[in-house]
């Protein structure tokens, strides 16, 4: 159900000082079997733009492409992933300002821009990380994604997808694309590495400054 | 069903003078129950913006975050709250001109950009406003918001919010963020609160101007 | 089914000089007896913007203010209905330049914007144009339309309108706001007025062109 | 199911040098016959620009119409279909600055802006190409659509399409319009005339670079 049962209302006063939450996110047993299997040792994840970190839509103007639209839920789960030690790298095909912008934003230290062969670009930069494909994650939305997908030990595509990514992908998203489909993502490796309830409580921590 | 009855066609000349309307926003006897005894005496609520006053999305040019689109169901819920007697307060853990701009535009007199500990500015806000949580409600979308929003009497979330968040709401609307999902949580604190009924008939006289 | 069956395959050649066209935008028959009791005499259509011509989102950059989003649909919907010598009608309470230009763009000959009484507007309006209450249409999406569709002969409004306009509406529309929510009602006004036919007939003969 | 059955987890070291994939794109045969019936000998594609490459909204701002959002799953479609010998061909009512931008960067060689004649422009252009009706695509999403889709050997209409457009289409996209209904639609095409397996083979085969 949409309204998760809470029990009687509580006692006037609200609830100051509450005990440290237990983390509820979850995902479906076959999921995280699914994403446990080739989750383990995850160093890093790459994401394309287009499609995966927008919903596909770009907003052209007289000038040419004017901006792009992300989303603040999938920002944070960059961030997120990163402090959960699974490095976020991002190789796009097009080269717009507002990705660059956004890249900055993120403090993301991996970016590639207009990229014609993401093979060679991803290659070079793993190699570089001293990462190998077993230990990457690849995220894609069309066929110039698919050889990252073909050789990342999990790879993930958001419902809009195009059908040849999403048959090559172990997990599709329920979010959309441009709206949390990479916070899924980032939420789902962090849960398969057994690293998200930490997180959450470091965080909890954190936002409640010992009060 | 969409069409609500209306009955036979009235009779020719439309039904010019009216009687007064009785509101027929309604709630569910569950979730009234529940707002109803956290908002008993609800004088203040606090909204995130991203993903809570927006849809989530921040739309990003070459010169950084150019702009936010709001909904303005949105906008007249927030001034029917403050005409009701519940201050609507927002804080943002971002700073963009276009949240500055729109809070000017809808005359709210409490707001916070750029904020890192929500949980500090919040208490400094009420403490100054002399509210305590008990009689507050929080609308939030990310982990930033759940500090807030345990420690609310009243916590609502969209239905895109992050699971961590909708886990901690009493409520989470039917309405999508940035498309009238706070106008629904100002209803329900209306309705909660029996201040509903009386402005829906204010307006009207004075939307019909005594015709 | 979304796929209308269209028989055998055509021979070879296509359809060139194909047979006038028989409409085929049809409503049922409960829609239709409601609205036809309605709209018999219908002289006047008024329509909001924010919500009716728009999906109510404004958005808003470091200026105020930037743009709105308008649908094709509907622009060409406003026309046909002038052609249909029903006479389109805009009243907004905001004023965004934007209306002004998609005003003008369309061709229409009555506007009023920044209006803080639109029953007020709406009067002096339909007495400037000779048109009484029983031969207008009004659609609306928030509680300032409320006194002028009470007074409508036929009130349309679209499916995110607030729960009280939805509640005075004799038809609510299948599309949304901002993506054909007002075609629809202009459809169903040339088509209970017994005008559609003739329009499509005789746009397509122009589109034809004799050929 | 959205979870397509991928078998046990891979061995460490992900797939690389994987065999060529097969394509795994389908449409359900009746959609197909009816399309092979009609798409056999195919050699152009006439697109609509609003509500066919957008989401038929046109964001207006102080100076007019300041920009378009179109898909990246489409303009990749429009170059896969050149590239399978099929002319994408752009044909709109409107004149706006941002679909010259889009149609230059597609590197489309035929599109004709601000026209009043659809069929008109449409047959000059298919006579300066040589090419019949017998052997063009239409797609299109309002009334000056109508005399294109009436003489193409294949009409195609996205879901949002106006009544009269989706009742004489052929196929009606799954994808909604400004979100893939175009790619959709050249997918279609490339299946239907047995040319999409060897686009996505060569594909595959530049993109893995003989790796």
């Amino acid at each position: 159900s949409r309204h998760p049962p809470r029990g009687p209302p509580p006692p006037p006063g609200g609830r100051v000082g509450a005990a440290p939450m237990q983390p509820t996110l979850s995902f479906s047993p076959e999921i995280l079997l699914r994403a446990q299997g080739r989750a383990m040792g995850l160093k890093a994840a790459i994401f394309d733009v287009d499609g995966v970190l927008t919903d596909g839509r770009i907003y052209i103007g007289e000038q040419g492409e004017s901006f792009k639209a992300f989303s603040t839920l999938d920002g944070h789960g960059l961030k997120l992933l990163r402090e959960g030690g699974i490095e976020p790298i991002v190789i796009t095909g097009r080269d717009a300002p507002a990705v660059r912008r956004r890249v900055a934003d993120l403090g993301l230290a991996h970016a590639r821009y207009g990229v014609k062969d993401k093979l060679a670009a991803a290659e070079a930069l793993l190699a570089a990380l001293g990462v190998d494909w077993a230990d990457v994650a690849a995220m894609g939305a069309d066929w110039p994604d698919l050889p990252l997908m073909a050789r990342a030990a999990l790879a993930i595509a958001p419902p809009q997808a195009h059908a040849e990514v999403r048959a090559i992908a172990h997990h599709i998203t329920q979010a959309p694309a441009g709206y949390g489909a990479a916070r899924e993502a980032c939420d789902l490796m962090l849960v398969a590495t057994g690293r998200y309830g930490e997180l959450l409580q470091s965080h909890l921590q954190t936002l409640d400054g010992g009060r």
